[in-house]
């Protein structure tokens, strides 16, 4: 929990999953590892952040990754200076450069950030003298979502390394996708894209990444099968079917589950749309589905985030 | 303020007041009783919270009964984390059961919630693994309210028992109306329901209580006197007259307060539309008004709901 | 930090500027000066108000006061319980002196108001048992603004007496104009107002105040220039010019600049409408531009306000 730690990460904020080494991950899994541990056995997590205060900035709605970043900050003994975009002074023509520069002024320790746009949290990480964490941009961006998944599969698989897991549905609008492309291949991995035509990324960025239109094809070989929400905000409505046949041809059922290895385990990042990318017999099976336990892992996830980036 | 007040409750959550035995009511009000005396001393009260966290989920709009409860936290120097339904991923096409199931990975140590469905805090009783205390739901439970109110009159008439107390107009609507009177038939105390045809419950729950249509009847030989709104918001508004018409028929003034033991007072649980079902001369008496004396009860009696139910 | 200082001040509550003595604004920069330099160092700020709960209560849109106070609150150890006016009572027909009464009996140890009529803050400030810090009514009152503004003119010119300060733009809407007025009035500075008739108010306070029409005249001499944005949202919109023909007329400019001193510097209370009242190349230019300063020196000034007006 201390000095030689922090030392160790090679970078001064959380941005992406790219910019991070592969000894970083390690770190951060590591010690969101430890965090669990703690939190399960009800020991009192000490309060290393004591008298620190996170900027919490969301400019896009969110549950979980917003709830889960105020709860870390809480066990860890921080205070949270929440910035509510909707009744914030950009109503009143103030420039977004403007705002940052203002709440930078007021000195918060670390700034956790969700928004819309690809380049903030890069933009907002040049300005300040904080560490910042991006919660997501975009459809590009999600460090710790990323980081909640590979901790799922390190516990129920024990390793990245080797293993093969297939992404499916709307992987074009993503960046829960992009992220986990990006792990899986920092940690040597393999990632099967299972799309539709119109969900298809415009590029495969990485040498691990293959790309599959059907189940059968796509979840061959695969230990883990994570499913996605179509992103219907962020798309046009009419490129999509409706929900019913949109499940009928892509959303996951045992049957299809079927064509992955027997033990493959199914993650999706939440919101579920359920009856829409994945079945209820799927996401409440307790033998296959990982969703709430990717939910257990949110908050210490989050907690490794703060500890080790701020200073 | 340890272990053994805490096997004396019977319950592991405060959902209504029917689920409360005789003992667990006296027991929080002894306690709510203990806070406002501290708080009233300034003398430091215990932080017998400290390090835990309060999820705080309103799903219907509140000032007091939320603001109570955030404020009683920090008393007992817990955190919160809340909950806005406004910007949570509901609009992204979560369930309600997937919310929760999420919510409750994060670990809160207790969840504070309010909820215009009838089972909702029930229902995530039943989900999570900490204490739920209910902060109203639809038109059915409201316990910290009645347990402010029965604190009021416990410090002003010195018991619940052989009381009688009028509850007067929008009783149809009011979960304060059921709770009050479940309460009532706890405590061995009679309730005088006062309310036009149109507001009245479909049933009477219990033997003690009564229904009256006029305050001459209704009112006599009463203790205590409670008025309350009419709750627009859950009716067809073209089955109530005009507020001025309303006053008129059921706004309670000092010539019908005269109906009830010259010693009665006066409750509301706010919020009071003055000059509708309340006169300003009833409402701001010093002599017969407890209303602010509850609004004082409120943080009392969430403090002892906290630390009473949390583990 | 303690007694003596608070003893010094000769009012209970932080309400407006001509309501303190020259010796209480003395005092409150020399605090927050204090303040500043603490948190610039690092070193750990004595946690003076841990244990107490500053309510925040914002009837207005607000970025920067409100975080300002929120952090100030944080780094001195303090809770906040924020009222929020849209999920509150008033939506159900509650008076504003009824919520306030509520509030008040749950006990904050100091409010913090924002709102848009003249007289809430003095109201309150009657209801209560504690200290009211007015964080901005109407068109008139915002003392912590300019003591920030104080501030930064005392570390950049060493004095405010004999000083003078232009006040340019829509200084008929302008709390921030009203406060620093004052201000200028109690220490002895000159104010030069620079408007549009459209924008120009209906009377002139002091006899320290001049009003001008042009740049020109209005800016020679001054040690300080004060650009304000035009609140829209507080007029008739048919009445000003488009931005660009306002920007043509008052906006500040290099060239208009240099009818000031040369040493003169440049103040905005924010949020700045660039390209309307201000240039990019004043607002950012680091050898005139003092904006940002301000901006450092909001937390320290609500510091000083909370730490010296709680009891």
């Amino acid at each position: 929990m201390s000095e030689d730690h922090k030392l160790r990460l090679s970078v001064s904020h959380l941005l992406d999953i790219p910019s991070l080494s592969r000894e970083d991950i390690e770190l951060l899994l590591h010690r969101a590892l430890q965090h669990k541990r703690h939190l399960a056995e009800k020991t009192d997590v000490t309060q290393t952040l004591a008298g620190k205060v996170i900027l919490t900035l969301f400019a896009e709605n969110s549950t979980r990754t917003k709830s889960a970043a105020i709860m870390a900050a809480h066990r860890l003994g921080a205070k949270i200076l929440d910035w509510d975009e909707k009744t914030s002074s950009s109503q009143k023509g103030e420039t977004f450069s403007d705002t940052i520069r203002y709440l930078s002024a007021f000195g918060p320790d670390a700034i956790v950030i969700r928004h819309k746009d690809y380049n903030a949290p890069y933009y907002v990480a040049k300005q300040v003298k904080c560490p910042v964490i991006n919660a997501g941009d975009s459809w590009r961006a999600h460090p710790t979502q990323a980081l909640v998944d590979a901790l799922t599969l390190m516990e129920l698989k024990g390793r990245i390394e080797g293993l093969t897991m297939a992404i499916c549905g709307d992987v074009a609008h993503s960046r829960v996708a992009q992220c986990n492309m990006a792990l899986f291949h920092k940690l040597g991995g393999t990632v099967h894209l299972v799309t539709p035509d119109y969900l298809r990324p415009e590029k495969i960025p990485y040498p691990n990444v293959k790309l599959f239109n059907s189940f059968e094809e796509g979840l061959k070989g695969c230990d883990a099968v994570m499913m996605l929400r179509i992103q219907k905000e962020r798309m046009d409505q009419s490129l999509i079917p409706d929900d019913a046949a949109y499940f009928n041809e892509y959303g996951l059922t045992h049957d299809r589950l079927a064509f992955a290895k027997p033990d493959a385990v199914v993650l999706h990042p939440g919101p579920m749309n359920r009856g829409v990318e994945i079945a209820d017999e799927v996401a409440d099976d307790p033998h296959r589905s990982a969703i709430f336990h990717q939910a257990d892992n949110r908050v210490p996830v989050n907690m490794a985030a703060l500890d080790l980036f701020l200073p």
